[in-house]
């Protein structure tokens, strides 16, 4: 197996660094704080599960195959809440159900691209859009983010190639979690448009957003589907991480490309997920409202808790959706600081290196804080842990 | 799109056949016999459907991720059962749940192919294979069946190149039916050891197979991990295709690789999917065995009946699992008759020409009739509208 496309990329990074927690012993007054993973760690609200259990029970078409591309009256329901949502014009023969967002992503480069193709893709990136492209034999062109976290234009466009199928965005942003401003997406979307590339642009946090109101102006353009590729999670927004279910917005033509790929590999999306996300859309608005403060809010003890780490040399590169993207101020890279911190303060958190190219040296000093789960009185500790680093003798010496 | 890996494909089958019964009616005294899509059309049984209900109440993490490779009670469930129904040894890190048994393919092959490597399929294939190799660069050598729709090995190997990476057997087959004898599947195995490639064995059909004792003896083969590649589905047996559950039985290095394939596309399998699988494997022993005997019911009222087809020069070509493969006495190519069988006569059948190679005429002679929802009542009204095809104007002028 020596040249085949799996051997082209690396491990899953979740399920390396869960594999760090093996043999290591957390004390009762010191549990491990898991900021690894961006996902819910409750099960869906009451309600939810009882809808699902009643579809479970109640129709049997939920157990038998559906239509590839998803449930129809799911894909009626997003189709008019995007449209609702970005004050445009998305019709449910231009929205497709997913297994998970990823499968989304992967469906929509398969039908963009081919052996020796190119994608820009911002880094840090989300590493499983990496793995996809070096499994497919696309060349991922890295596009360092600057100022902000935020992708340049103009260096986007000086790497564009007779090769270049794509743009990839992810906003709010993983690992970064900064919101792209509505003009630079904007800007992304003219640029790809002019050189007849396709903008995928990930919008799996988008129910976290700071702003309520529509955050690019992208489906208010009457021809966006000759461009624009949208992407969308039920997972975090409904807490269905373990059902699989996510969406892709593109034009009907597209759409039938993708259908191939989601026919060959899963045949359809798991059922009783589309009608868990669907009584999610319908009935869960004002509770996901809630989330979605709570979220901000621990943003919010983030940004304002950071002083403390701040005074040690730490910087706040992005913060936003579930995630803070930090700079540590140790000479300890990045890969083995992230071992060190489970052993030595009980914290899990992904390393830069596992979001960059290995040529890039910034990912040695980056990490992702994965804040979602953990409360305010939680952030407070994880800060005095990580303040607590700069104690340790290992580091000392090494930087 | 023109170069992109989708476009290298066809559309699904299924979804296009779905397609020809639009504007079709079907009047009440002859309503359509479906018979194009090899699944259950009645829901899982009543205590099933409670054991997900249950878990989606109770158990909270069953809406949670899970691990890549699959719940490990599941794992070691089914690898308890291959090991005592194979008579040989498959531990639970042999074993990984997937998305269906199509991402298992699919997983297999991206962890031993590359760009340009080769597969050897015997036709007629299943065209999710195909469709798959098409869209990762990989050469089908097609392997044409001849006796009994059986593969001969010599032949088999007299297409290996230094490119062939695997060789892939169904069996029970889709789209033919025939079982493999236990002594063709080993003289495989050992064709593809011999050459230092993979024998894929796709068993979604097992439990329908003829003969309950093991349909071969590669896991008594205590080295069977270096070579052998089993791919089996929950769907069929448990009725669950709407939930998308099927797994594979590999080397535990093997599943490594294809973990990074799965965690890129789908991250977990569906969590009440697994369950219920397990829920039905702990369960429903009796019920299937019944379902399995109901199936060869079929199967015999097909060979009892044929007579009457066999009379008008139709040929059975194999016949058992879920499926018959039909040679029909007609000048009009398969795919046309297919659809004229829609409108004329009221039945859905694949035609060949979706089995095949679009160079090899033998598609356009054959039919699969995918039996398994039709009773022995509806079998024999199936095979008196087969017959009255000799009646009609368009053939016997084609003809």
């Amino acid at each position: 197996m020596n040249n085949a496309r799996t051997m082209t990329t690396f491990a899953p990074p979740v399920m390396e660094a869960r594999r760090w927690l093996q043999g290591v012993d957390f004390p009762p007054e010191r549990p491990l704080i898991n900021v690894s993973q961006a996902a819910p760690v409750d099960p869906p609200p009451e309600g939810l599960r009882r809808a699902i259990a009643d579809t479970a029970l109640n129709l049997p078409e939920a157990h038998l195959y559906g239509p590839d591309l998803g449930l129809p009256e799911l894909r009626a329901e997003l189709a008019q809440s995007v449209s609702a949502t970005y004050n445009g014009q998305v019709s449910a023969d231009q929205v497709a159900i997913t297994s998970g967002c990823n499968q989304a992503f992967c469906a929509a480069i398969i039908s963009l691209c081919n052996e020796g193709d190119e994608v820009i893709l911002p880094t840090p990136w989300y590493f499983n859009h990496k793995m996809w492209l070096d499994m497919q034999g696309v060349r991922t062109v890295p596009l360092p983010c600057g100022t902000g976290m935020l992708p340049d234009v103009a260096e986007a466009a000086a790497k564009i190639t007779e090769r270049t199928r794509a743009i990839v965005l992810v906003s709010p942003n993983n690992p970064c979690g900064v919101e792209y401003p509505a003009d630079l997406i904007a800007a992304f979307r003219d640029l790809a448009r002019d050189h007849g590339l396709a903008l995928i642009i990930d919008e799996t946090y988008r129910d976290f957003h700071a702003q309520t109101d529509a955050p690019h102006e992208l489906f208010e353009d009457a021809n966006w589907q000759d461009t624009v590729i949208q992407l969308y999670s039920f997972s975090k927004s409904y807490r269905l991480t373990g059902h699989r279910v996510g969406a892709v917005v593109a034009s009907s033509e597209r759409l039938a490309e993708m259908e191939k790929f989601i026919d060959t590999v899963t045949i359809c999306p798991n059922q009783l997920a589309q009608h868990a996300a669907l009584w999610g859309m319908q009935n869960l608005g004002d509770w996901l409202a809630g989330e979605r403060l709570e979220i901000l809010d621990r943003r919010a003890a983030i940004e304002e808790g950071f002083d403390v780490l701040a005074a040690q040399g730490w910087k706040l590169l992005g913060c936003g959706a579930y995630f803070a993207y930090v700079e540590h101020p140790f000479v300890t890279p990045s890969d083995e600081l992230a071992k060190l911190m489970v052993r030595d303060i009980g914290v899990l958190a992904l390393p830069g290196t596992m979001f960059m190219p290995a040529d890039d040296p910034a990912g040695a000093r980056q990490l992702r804080i994965a804040f979602a789960n953990v409360d305010r009185t939680g952030i407070t500790t994880l800060f005095q842990r990580l303040a607590s680093l700069a104690d340790l003798a290992a580091l000392r010496a090494s930087s």
